[in-house]
């Protein structure tokens, strides 16, 4: 068997970027490479990418499917540098986005369904998968990326490429399971769990939808930014019997975006009937109060991101209606302090690193 | 405060039964009474009853709820007696079904949508409950019963009165779900978990709508029961590994019968993307799996009965199918020890008592 190549020399074009080489997650300096761009091929010179809670579980393999070494970031902008010969969508100089994934096989029943998230195979993330090819993904943590372009966004004049970056993975997420699960219809109820990178983008989404947006809660230091910063429209603590009481079977739906462990049936009672939770974190394991479910004929259910046209409605969504993420814009060798403070939850909301000014060759 | 009126007084018609009068369960001979029939009324001589698996939790007070003396009883079919002057669907001698309710405040909004199993004020079950007028209401273990028309079900010719009687509880609470749920087009997948009262007719009712149907049971010794008597397609040995990853990702959709906590992660594994695991079996707390919702963004939902409008559906669609229950018939005074097989699982798949010709006048 001959050996496999190293990143640096598998592809022919050179690349560079920060890259984790152990599961401490610690970030630095790195030369890879990308392959040339094909004829369906876009190549992107990356302006911004966002920091997603997901990059810091996988820089430190905190899911333990990480390969080292790992170039995150998959909340990319950039303008378009070059184009293969059958490429339809885009111009070079052309503004575009890269989101959560970069490939799936195209023909299975799911892919004919634009929802590619679902591929039979399995899509190819950004980063940390193994390409069409067999070759590793590496993200958006690096000067340029080459992608299909059915794997790409048009990007809207008027949607910065900064704070709009996060919608590529925060935005999609909170929109697709509003749309699929019917809960975007104006007059609705819709309850947010977790004001984070997820959830404040949805409640921005869900008002945009216009829908009464509640934001629900542990913490009371969150009523202000959800009321006053999101525009949210009540807020409700999770843990107070009495607002729970009163809000009872009152909404049509949650999203709730919390990741770590927490009771679900403070959050089932406030569900109408036919009410759906949504949940967004991939939490290992929940109680699940079965009996609540039955009388109310509720549901709960699981959602990842959209497929790529849903991901583009998405983007011109956001765009007709001015919603962006609120971002705290950094440079690329603030990544690791920024990668702790993350950890810590220390961030309105999302970080997004200045890739283009900021990331110099070493 | 007036003195309230025993069961015998408090109405003008006598009426006679079995109740269970302490958590023993233990069923005697009852004398109490029923209203006069009003104008939207109508009188049923009761001729069958099914004995639900809810009877024997009730008689015996498992769910803390029961007040005594209980009269048990909600798959009840018979003829009619006597018509109040403005009932419309039936004349004195037709055919007549009462289910799981006898009113509601038929004024809410889910009342106004064929809803009524989600009345905002709550159902009025046929027993065990309390009736709009304050009384308590008195199931089918008794001679006659007298019930606003709407919470009557039509009785097609065809459809037995003795096997199609348990259809008013168990048939409703697996075709509801199947219906709301999206489960009954041609071709689907569906998955049946326990063959019990419920299972064995929901097994049924998939393949008239004309799925390909899996029983998923702990016990190999279901298997012959499924395929030879109930003509499911396949079987699914539930702890056997090698089975359940042949059949992983397969399935649109699984009604789980179990009351009982089971493990439901391998049930997720069977569901192809979008799938969506109906729990209609009352359990306190099951262990949810949520990051197995997320990929395939699956769904967990709970279902009970339906509303009266889909009540009737069923029953038609049951008739036109040829569908009843699996049923062994008993006299009245077999009644406690058909409840004790009941809570052994003793039972292929349901007691139905013959009232007409077995509950004589203490």
């Amino acid at each position: 068997m001959a050996q496999a190549k190293s990143p640096e020399e598998e592809h022919p074009v050179k690349a560079f970027g920060w890259a984790a080489v152990d599961s401490s997650g610690i970030l630095s300096p790195f030369n890879f490479s990308r392959r040339e761009t094909g004829e369906h091929d876009v190549k992107v010179k990356i302006l911004f990418c966002g920091i997603c809670h997901s990059d810091l579980h996988q820089a430190r393999n905190e899911r333990g499917i990480t390969k080292y070494p790992i170039v995150p970031g998959h909340e990319i902008t950039g303008l378009v540098a070059e184009v293969g010969s059958k490429v339809t969508k885009f111009k070079v100089g052309d503004k575009i986005g890269v989101g959560v994934m970069v490939g799936s096989c195209t023909s299975c029943e799911r892919c004919n369904s634009n929802e590619e998230q679902q591929c039979s195979k399995g899509f190819v993330p950004t980063y940390n998968g193994t390409y069409l090819d067999g070759t590793r993904t590496y993200g958006g943590y690096s000067d340029t990326i080459v992608v299909n372009e059915r794997f790409t966004i048009r990007w809207p004049e008027s949607l910065p490429l900064d704070s709009g970056a996060p919608l590529l993975c925060a935005g999609i997420t909170t929109y697709s399971p509003l749309r699929h699960f019917g809960l975007d219809k104006p007059g609705m109820h819709i309850g947010v769990v977790g004001l984070g990178g997820l959830g404040h983008v949805g409640v921005k989404i869900a008002k945009a939808f216009g829908a009464k947006v509640t934001v629900i809660s542990t913490s009371a230091a969150k009523r202000d930014e959800a009321i006053t910063n999101l525009g949210a429209d009540s807020f409700l603590l999770s843990n107070d019997q009495d607002q729970l009481q009163a809000a009872a079977q009152t909404m049509d739906g949650i999203i709730d975006t919390v990741s770590a462990t927490h009771p679900i049936l403070p959050l089932i009672s406030l569900l109408k009937y036919d009410g759906k939770l949504v949940l967004l974190g991939a939490v290992k394991s929940l109680e699940l109060p079965a009996a609540a479910l039955l009388i109310g004929r509720k549901m709960v259910c699981g959602s990842g991101i959209g497929g790529m046209k849903e991901t583009q409605e998405m983007i011109d969504f956001c765009a007709k209606n001015n919603i962006t993420s609120d971002v705290e814009v950094v440079p690329m060798d603030y990544v690791n302090t920024a990668m702790d403070r993350l950890a810590k939850a220390d961030v309105r909301y999302r970080f997004v690193i200045d890739v283009g000014n900021t990331l110099n060759a070493a």
